[in-house]
């Protein structure tokens, strides 16, 4: 069985990451998506809020596990027989800073392979950065991100 | 008439930021010069502070009008009846961000055009980040910012 | 009156270039779309035809002139009274040759300004290049060119 | 049974190439290395000395098929049932190429998804053109192209 | 007698520093190796933990001197009669800063060049950043710096 | 004695590479400026008259040696004792190839250092190519090249 890691913060996931994960189930036998959780981050969600809101918009994908860990990738990657890293890439910025994640992780885990995936061109603007200023201002924000996280956005802000 | 925006920090103005206002100034009408104020970003000086440096560097400019505000740049767009923001380009890392800013805004609000104005090559290096170090260690700053500016880091670090 | 010019290659013209004109059309009194011929560069389609492939997909413009001439762009922007080249940006790689033929144009002529505007994402992938290959090979261009263009690569390939 | 194609000209493999093969072969049942040929391109080799020399070089890889073919991606990979594309990334200009030929590719054929790889680092800074240009003047090309290259290549240029 | 200076905040220096300074021990007479300190950043490390482990690291090395400092590079290289300062390149995003800061330098002290050398392929992934991410969740970084940082990394992180 | 070289094939050298070779004199006790030929581009000026735009180019700078070579560069730096490759950097996709070259020489010839320098902005848009193209349609380069390529290309294009 053959299965790929989708990390991230998803603080909150749009529908650019939802557009990856969509893509990486019709090509692996099962897809982790896993919240990782660093101390150092200010995030706008809790992990649990995080989590939940994934699983409610992969509900409709059977092949997918949400998840929710903290530490190294490579130690959970190992940990779970997780042979692909999977990560979309937008722009060039993108480009270099997972370059040097994904030799990192190989040289600390060799067996371990990371694919990239362009992003569609219809979500390559869109972050979770620039989601959540625009729903900070009170922004409509529901063609970006699934219906789940456009409540948890009004929940946080207040509109 | 036409109107077009110039947002930014301003924290503070460069020749930079007046090398591409001036030029906006003979493109269009009415030029809105607006400082955007964001919470969470650590500022040097004072929302006020910022529109008198950009008062005085632009007075002799008629048709620039410095404004303040806060919120979404495509609320103050349609609230002033502004069809165009320019912004002006230095580097690749500049174009990527801003290539998703001026998405965003175009989803967010179809009419607006988002144009873009490369820096002339002798202010390519210059960025409000990069004077205020200068600044802060005593360094001479006068070739790159205006004299309101210049006296005004003076004040601020205390040399 | 303020004019724009609209300069390129245009062999042929893509969906890409025309919702860059159409929104020039909106920012400015006319819009010169000229095709400028380069003795070096291999071409496909002979000048006239690109400019009766333009023709017909900006004829629902009525501020658009189509036009072909050969020599420099100052040349040209200087003897039409035009004071501001309009340029799409779709890449990196773009964005350095602009600059680099932005700056010299400026220093050539000082009161020609350039602007840019960022492509559409779903044209950001599509090149005269690009469509031209897939044509070559008898694939289905349609949704990346105007029906004129379409006809033309038709005749060109023999499919 | 998951089958990926690693298309190129290959004029002539590299170790580069070598290297992204042998970890495809990791992660998919089956793996298409198919030269495409392409008129326009002046290439060093012949078709079937860039096909010879691929089978040479992977000849202890018991799931690649190499092949050779002309025409579009699309078309030869419905032919073969392939629903993968797999490249190397080296750098940021090939960023932008690939994600234009990926999007491409999406369009003409929705279920196709193409894949990328970064480079190992000891292999960045690899290319054909480098290589061959670095043969061409009798420099040692051992570290850098499989036995049956380096002996291409002296055939080539007679050192 | 011609002096270099490389500059940094070495929060820790990786084997990628220790490689761009070696080289550097080559070219110049002598070498300057100095920590400057920033108030706004937070480091993992003190200065002064910082200098021994750069003159552990470098102890093999006869023409290095290792330094601690604050305020403007260009006050501390008309001090020392340094005209080079030497910088390692890894990625595009590094080159924006690094010319940006080089001509600012340059403007600053007409007299000092900034002289670049590309990071070997084997290094151009590794940061300072990266390694104490590693190390912070207890990953072996005993291949990406020297001894001497090993061991700050343990104590630092309690593994 | 220290000896760097400074290659290109300079045709014809403007005043962006007489602004590094200028800064490289100040560093190196000798420097080589050297015209590689390579057969399969094609240029404007002979390399005998590139050699002779370059030497009175040069003349005030007792340190420079103009030279014309084919080959290796590695086996030219080898023949002549230089430890040191100079080159201008521009922009981020000059970036790309420099790193490519600079490691595939450093693998042919492993005691060769290439240092970089940064263009000054005013440089920062020039070319060989873009000069060119400008002088070719009777455009005024004066600003742009030494009189002696001035002189040269007005020879060439009959201006």
């Amino acid at each position: 069985m053959r299965a790929a890691l989708c990390p991230g913060s998803f603080d909150p996931v749009t529908n650019g990451h939802l557009d990856v994960i969509e893509r990486a189930t019709a090509l692996f036998d099962r897809v982790y998506v896993t919240v990782f959780v660093h101390g150092g981050k200010q995030a706008l969600f809790t992990p649990a809020e995080r989590v939940e809101m994934l699983r409610e918009a992969t509900s409709h994908l059977p092949n997918v596990v949400v998840d929710v860990t903290t530490g190294l990738l490579v130690d959970y990657a190992r940990a779970h027989g997780i042979g692909v890293v999977l990560r979309g890439l937008r722009a060039v910025s993108d480009f270099e800073y997972e370059f040097a994640m994904a030799e990192m992780n190989k040289r600390l885990y060799g067996e371990l392979e990371t694919l990239f995936m362009m992003a569609r061109p219809e979500h390559s603007y869109l972050s979770s950065t620039l989601v959540k200023e625009v729903a900070r201002w009170g922004g409509d924000v529901s063609a970006f991100v699934p219906p789940s996280v456009e409540r948890g956005l009004k929940r946080q802000f207040g509109h």
